[in-house]
């Protein structure tokens, strides 16, 4: 497991009211996981179409542009998408009450 | 154009750094606009698939819940997305310095 994906999730696993972290491959891989296997499975396929879509926007807009981060709230969590070279983290936070 | 638009552009018009504000019905078709029309049609197009996407990932892990705010950061802008029943509002923000 590469030092960068070790690096980034201990950096994430220090933010407030983490339900889960996942690391995927740019394949849509789950490659480190704090969920179970299922659920872990369908985050990171669903999220992978997400990101999918948003590098396409973006370089739509500006082909020289990236995204760097993804922050999605919905009324019972917000998932945060942080791509990386070669994988990208997906972070589940509950709302801090 | 409805009170809930006016209101919801003023909102986002004391945001600090704010390069765009466009207003875009649930079919795509942008109703207000403060960029001019070729980067309006664009940003919205591309903007309304993301939308669709962010709003069908969310009713896939949880077809009670629902996207309220969807944040993306790139190198260049910060994009926020306000969906509203009838609209969302795409706010194009400049990095603060």
């Amino acid at each position: 497991m590469s030092a960068e994906v070790e690096e980034m999730l201990k950096r994430f696993q220090t933010y407030k009211n983490i339900a889960g972290i996942i690391i995927v491959d740019n394949d849509g891989i789950p490659i480190k996981t704090t969920l179970e296997n299922t659920q872990t499975v369908h985050y990171a396929a669903l999220m992978q179409s997400l990101v999918v879509k948003a590098r396409q926007v973006v370089l739509d807009l500006d082909a020289t542009n990236e995204f760097t981060l993804l922050r999605m709230r919905t009324l019972t969590h917000e998932v945060i998408l942080a791509p990386s070279d070669d994988f990208y983290c997906i972070v589940i936070q509950k709302p801090s009450d």
